[in-house]
């Protein structure tokens, strides 16, 4: 490699400070350096790299990552990490193991639902990882639907014990990560059944391996569930099968916080409110928007870099002569229409996962005090975001990937691996549609509760609704020209009309209907769409009420000014049926709010290369060729390409087989 | 596996004659004679069984394709199929190989481009496979531009040869499948130079590899250009670069059909007319099309059977007490909404599909008579079409992948590899975008040449642009019940509509600008947009005619005429803005369309099942337990589980050295 950097044009043409920018994204100085430090160290260390992930075959690829989760583990211990930075490490690992599962699940399972006395007991057990947990919900036979599971926990109170048991094949429980070969415990969700009585699904610590030489225990057939999308990926993580024959575990290992069986077999309920439940799961999906912001801005960096390096066409001269130098695809509008949404996106859910970071603090406060007033509209919120930003973040990282053409389908583009470890979030932690589908129950529920025909105080995201009579009267758009549209409450006004037309809409029309959940079913598309346009206008405004707080550095809240018009506006032309129809805006409106987006595209295309400089992603943690920092691309593809298995030997193993003779005719007396 | 039906209740409540629709689906009951007695045949022999394929190694994969490509050949010759014939068993195998690039590309390339004397010479040995050939045109660092490339063919009249080279790194030929370990020659663009003078990019012939032992011949650097996306998919083929220094080839190797350079090295033009090379471009997406239906149907026939067996959620009863039926996923309005447009897309796209393929042969006879007058405009329908139907399918399959949940994701079914099989299609054979502006430009140059002010008659598919001024001025869409949108021409006419004040206004912005290619760069997005709707407009319209053919078959018609409505209607569902933006539907409109695409779900529902059949996939080609034509999806999927190679061991490999010195808190002293 020669060393010099490609994209330094490009670099110096921004105009705002770069390391500000780092801040703001990071979300303040000290969470930059933590993570710049940790980056760094996982960069630095040759036990971590990834590149040869594509190739490997599943045992490899699985035996490889066990090695760095223990190698990570190593380091975290000698090093003396915080339970922080440690995370940070395996963040930036970037490799799925069975320690995403037991940190990210297991751990949090039994603070959540396990009696202080369980916490004693199994808390230090896992968090010195002598033993390893999963969380074992889903069944082959049941995933958004909880309560259809089917495993059965039947308290015998002979014995004391509960016995766990899988009734049917779809009773299996299917998809656990780290549960095919590596867990030896596993919070396992079942029916409770007490002297006949169903209780419904409760939590219960099975062991499921033997400590001592790592066999499934007796009653218990587990194993991996298979290869899934891509080449790396999830591939690295065994997500499981259990099947359980009549397992017996102790009555103390049902995770009792919230109720409990006694030793005479008598359900009872503690004092500890069940709404609980709900904050781990706005915990959950809070830390999910977080991952669709990081993965979006990682495909935007990669698009971004690469179409500053790419050329094609130009001048009409060149076509003909095959001489001068073709333009940059990051000069194209076309491009620009499509890349710099994208950036604007990753910013946007930047920000709004920082506000439910927020929202959540704030939320368990509220609990614990057992004041659960705001955990309906929290809950809402929550849902729809991460439905909202997961959708839009896997659909624009393979707009990305197409955005490189076609070397972004290449694995050393890091695209295509990037997006199958992604995507299966719009579907777990709920169904993208199913939870859009909470989110429009909730605002029917919130209108039907609003005394008709005055304004009325509604708290927290749902606010603007208590404007429900000003907007389906009185409002109309003022903008009458392009920089109309430059202004935060215009952009405001048009969403929460739009929003607070298209759920009003809804609610009438389910008026119509003698039954109510039928006529709910009957409309769910029309509730799907009116809780995204409710979700993409709380989006729109944390972003704005973001850029009202102080923000440091040179030219930075410029920036982020244009990137928020770039989201706001160019939602408002993806969906202009919704604003059209419902008369938020006049087509000449939407029609300048596509001239004022133009115009913003160009605004902030000498500074989109320093805009993704500043998620501070090192050249390891991108993993992609054509996103590398220097733009230094072609060498470094042709020197990828040449690592391939394939390339071992000039010629093909099976060349002997199956060419030769089909060249020399030979085959019809071959044995294939 | 029980033997039972599990989708016979489903298949029963069909109201159409299945095996009539079959025949639709195929184009002839002659079609699908053929196509389905080598389905079978190939179904039938173990030798071509390709469920293991996410698992394998890269070179196990590439291996494995070597194989099957050797067995279909020998197939192929014991049992003397036709041309066609042998397609068709490509086809079914399923599984892309150099075969693929050598009977797609490098054969029509000699086929179109060679004299008679070529084709005498080179035709025989590459029908016999006594060469293997590839076709060489990208480069490293030019894609979509082929007028951009770099690698030279310099005429030596010394000694009466070419010498190809390649002049920098970006110049090396990357992408062409086949050419990485297997092809024998390859067809070369280069730009050809006679006595220092550039007469622009031709195709040569030339040698790869040794005949004897398979090792590349002097100056020629060969190899794989590595994995791409998914596990399986492309990852069998060899997608290799080639590096030339210096190569020597015969003069006679310039495929000189259409131009030649003669002993004394002058540059000249045969009377075989240019034209034929777009001809040869008009096929080639021509065929995309037909590949984005049959794709995009084994995702909807996977999705649907699936939707059917699945059931998730049901009554209240139920997720109280824990018994009784779910519902079945497919009866969800939401499923419905996103599945249906799917299925009635595939129909739409069979059938344009089948439209190219007559526009085809209508324009090669046309061409051959010297008559030109029609290329523009075929040449404007295919490459639009093409992007229409590929990014269409493209997002359909990821679609259905969705709807079908977690299970989806699981490379067993399906519907992973053919995702990433397909999505290439998007950005070969001309970028989906740059397509679109093509179209867009054809269709500036038509509006450009009217006469303003009165009707004009235009043929093809841009005939309705002759109406201008008509839905310009007086055209108002007369919709006022839900009902009124079963008319075809009420359909017809609103997509008519809004596609020409689109491209109208389009037309009218251009004029504000004083340079054209500033003004169709700066409006390239909108420009864009309007190719779309002429798009739609074409599948819709040809839809539209195939309905006022004579369809055999009890129902079958009218199966049909329900899914061109839903194509219809959820496409102006899905792009209300324009029609609104436009003034061709009034809000209310758009909003009764949107009612009578409820109705046409309920309608359609109980075919469903019925309707994927009749695309007659066998299990072997639809790959895919979920989609398994009996339905019995659970049992399967275990079983596929258990064949996971994590799973050969009961303690996984790995298991020794990275996990039991961490749970035995041993960690640190271990060598990792």
């Amino acid at each position: 490699m020669d060393g010099s950097d490609h994209l330094a044009h490009e670099r110096s043409k921004a105009q705002f400070d770069v390391e500000k920018m780092k801040i703001v994204w990071a979300g303040s100085l000290y969470a930059f350096q933590v993570s710049n430090q940790i980056a760094r160290l996982v960069a630095g260390d040759p036990a971590f790299r990834k590149e040869n992930r594509a190739v490997l075959s599943r045992k490899e690829l699985f035996k490889n990552t066990l090695r760095k989760a223990a190698h990570a583990w190593k380091r975290i211990t000698e090093l003396g990490l915080s339970e922080e930075e440690a995370s940070w490490l395996r963040f930036y690992v970037d490799e799925l193991s069975y320690a995403y599962v037991h940190w990210g699940m297991f751990v949090p399972a039994i603070k959540g639902s396990g009696t202080e006395e369980q916490q004693n007991k199994w808390l230090p057990l896992a968090t010195n990882m002598q033993i390893i947990g999963t969380y074992a919900q889903t069944e082959l036979g049941h995933g958004s639907n909880v309560r259809g599971l089917e495993t059965t926990s039947n308290f015998d109170p002979k014995t004391d014990e509960f016995i766990i048991h899988s009734p049917t094949l779809t009773s299996s429980k299917w998809w656990p990560g780290g549960l095919g070969k590596i867990a030896t415990h596993a919070v396992v969700y079942a029916r409770l059944i007490t002297d006949g009585q169903d209780h419904g699904v409760h939590g219960f610590i099975v062991q499921l391996r033997s400590l001592d030489d790592h066999l499934p225990l007796p009653g218990i057939t587990v194993g991996d569930i298979g290869m899934k999308f891509g080449s790396g990926a999830f591939n690295s993580l065994d997500n499981g099968f259990v099947r359980f024959d009549h397992v017996h575990i102790p009555r103390n290992q049902m995770l009792m916080r919230v109720s409990q069986v006694t030793r005479e077999g008598k359900y009872v309920h503690s004092n500890v409110p069940r709404q609980l439940v709900y904050g781990a799961m706005v915990y959950v999906r809070q830390i999910i928007v977080v991952d669709a912001s990081i993965a979006l801005s990682r495909a935007v960096c990669i698009a971004a870099r690469y179409s500053a390096v790419r050329r094609q066409f130009g001048s009409e001269n060149h076509e003909i002569s095959g001489t001068g130098v073709e333009t940059q695809v990051i000069d194209y509008k076309t491009q620009q229409s499509r890349l710099f949404p994208l950036l604007a996106s990753a910013y946007a859910f930047r920000f709004i996962g920082e506000w439910l970071k927020w929202l959540y603090t704030d939320l368990t406060q509220k609990l614990e005090a057992n004041d659960f007033s705001t955990l309906p509209e929290a809950h809402a919120c929550t849902a729809g975001l991460k439905s909202l930003t997961t959708s839009a973040a896997a659909d624009g990282i393979e707009e990305c990937r197409k955005l490189c053409g076609g070397h972004g389908y290449l694995s050393s583009s890091g695209l295509p691996e990037l997006y199958a470890v992604f995507v299966p979030a719009c579907t777990y932690e709920g169904d993208n549609i199913v939870l859009l589908l909470q989110v429009a129950r909730f605002l029917m529920k919130t209108i039907s509760k609003l005394p008709s025909g005055r304004n009325y105080e509604l708290s927290g995201a749902t606010a603007y609704m208590g404007h429900m009579e000003h907007y389906l009267i009185k409002y109309s758009c003022n903008v009458q020209k392009a920089e109309d549209w430059l202004k935060p409450n215009t952009i405001l006004e048009a969403f929460e009309a739009r929003a607070i037309r298209m759920c009003f809409a809804c609610a009438q029309n389910l008026t119509k209907f003698a039954d109510q959940s039928e006529g709910f079913s009957e409309l769910s598309t029309d509730l799907v769409e009116a809780a995204i346009a409710h979700c993409q206008l709380i989006v729109v405004s944390k972003f704005i009420e973001k850029l009202q707080q102080n923000i440091e550095g040179n030219g930075v809240k410029q920036q982020l000014e244009t990137l928020c018009y770039i989201y706001a506006l160019h939602l408002i032309h993806k969906n202009s049926g919704d604003f059209l129809s419902t008369g938020s805006l006049k087509p000449k409106q939407a029609s300048l709010a596509n001239d004022q987006l133009r115009s913003l595209y160009a605004k902030v295309r000498p500074n989109v290369i320093a805009l993704v400089d500043a998620f501070n992603y090192s050249d390891h943690f991108l993993g992609s060729v054509l996103g590398c920092y220097d733009g230094n691309v072609y060498p470094k593809l042709y020197e990828e390409a040449r690592k391939d298995p394939l390339n071992d030997s000039v010629v093909a193993d099976g060349y002997g087989e199956y060419i030769q003779p089909l060249l020399n005719q030979q085959l019809l007396n071959a044995r294939l």
